[in-house]
């Protein structure tokens, strides 16, 4: 395997959808695919699959395709899933009380260790078994535990001063659902922002050039 | 301006971004910008920022720099916001819900006009305002409404059967939260997929590469 750096983020981002289908083909009891299937079920080219793959060297045989498990370990190991990266999540509102209940962070790559808000009557209910704590006590926790990843599902408003100073605490990385860009200018923090509203306003540009 | 269906989708998928900072700019009562202070807010390049408002034409004067009310209108008729295309959210757990609050629909070309869920205690219950009903009343709904986009809030296993019966009853378009892709392989069906765990084992990626 080459070193991953090389690899663009475009190709890096069609990961993990791979690792989806190669996931529901797992579970049918499937253990060999080739490109051209992999194509029907996900809407890219075969030739763009196999280019994709080919970026990582030595997957898939000449007529004989893709060994499902093989392929679903190497994917899942290029992605970094088997980390466990420490998470807390900022804001328990509607939305992060979504993402926390929807989404399976063990199996990617993520263990959420913490809940904070501000709101004093959200504060000691539990999401997910994970007992919500008063944003005040971020600082205690933050000398207990490491946690290097934060989930933001706050307003936009107050977003730039908490990703601030969640920096400063030693976040490294942020999953951002408030309605503004975090742009990190420092190459030590990473940033995925989650616009839903882009994706909505993409779906309305498609609806429109509907015949 | 150009016929937009020649725009690849890969600049569509930047307009959103560009609206929502001249949004932002127009909130402020900032009425001109430059392709140099959009780069640094939205972070790409300048030159692919003039590249891509380029290929709308007429955007922007050497100098001056780009009118904001303008180009925020111009984008916001290209993403068709101004349509109120009549949509419908299936599944109200906790997903729904916040997807459902969370969104402003009228100001990303959509109108929400019905919630189903087939659970029997949530039918009945309000969201924004909106009475849930049962999903068996999908086909008296449509009869007397045309909804012409469907939100998927709902478990992957029921995805593919339920888009199908709303494909039939007219649906045009998806916004799919479900786990699962769903591919149109019809051109009058377009689809969104929202994949937070993509965009999850990405920061996974991401957090991996960090020294």
């Amino acid at each position: 395997m080459p070193n991953s750096k090389e690899i663009s983020l475009a190709v890096i981002r069609r990961l993990p959808r791979y690792y989806r289908f190669l996931d529901e083909l797992k579970q049918q009891n499937i253990y060999k695919t080739s490109s051209k299937e992999l194509s029907e079920k996900i809407g890219l080219t075969a030739s763009q699959i196999r280019q994709d793959l080919n970026c990582f060297g030595g997957f898939g045989q000449q007529g004989y395709g893709y060994n499902v498990d093989e392929l679903y370990d190497e994917i899942g190991k290029i992605l970094g899933l088997d980390q466990q990266t420490e998470a807390i999540l900022i804001g328990a509102g509607n939305l992060g009380r979504a993402v926390t209940n929807h989404m399976d962070f063990v199996n990617r790559g993520f263990k959420l260790t913490g809940i904070f808000d501000q709101n004093p009557e959200l504060v000691g209910q539990s999401i997910k078994g994970i007992e919500i704590m008063n944003t005040s006590q971020l600082g205690a926790f933050f000398y207990n535990n490491k946690p290097k990843v934060a989930i933001l599902c706050i307003p936009k408003t107050v977003a730039p001063a908490i990703s601030q100073s969640l920096i400063d605490l030693g976040v490294k990385g942020f999953w951002n659902f408030s309605h503004c860009d975090i742009v990190s200018t420092n190459s030590n923090i990473v940033v995925e922002n989650v616009h839903l509203s882009d994706s909505l306003m993409t779906l309305s540009y498609k609806v429109s050039q509907l015949k």
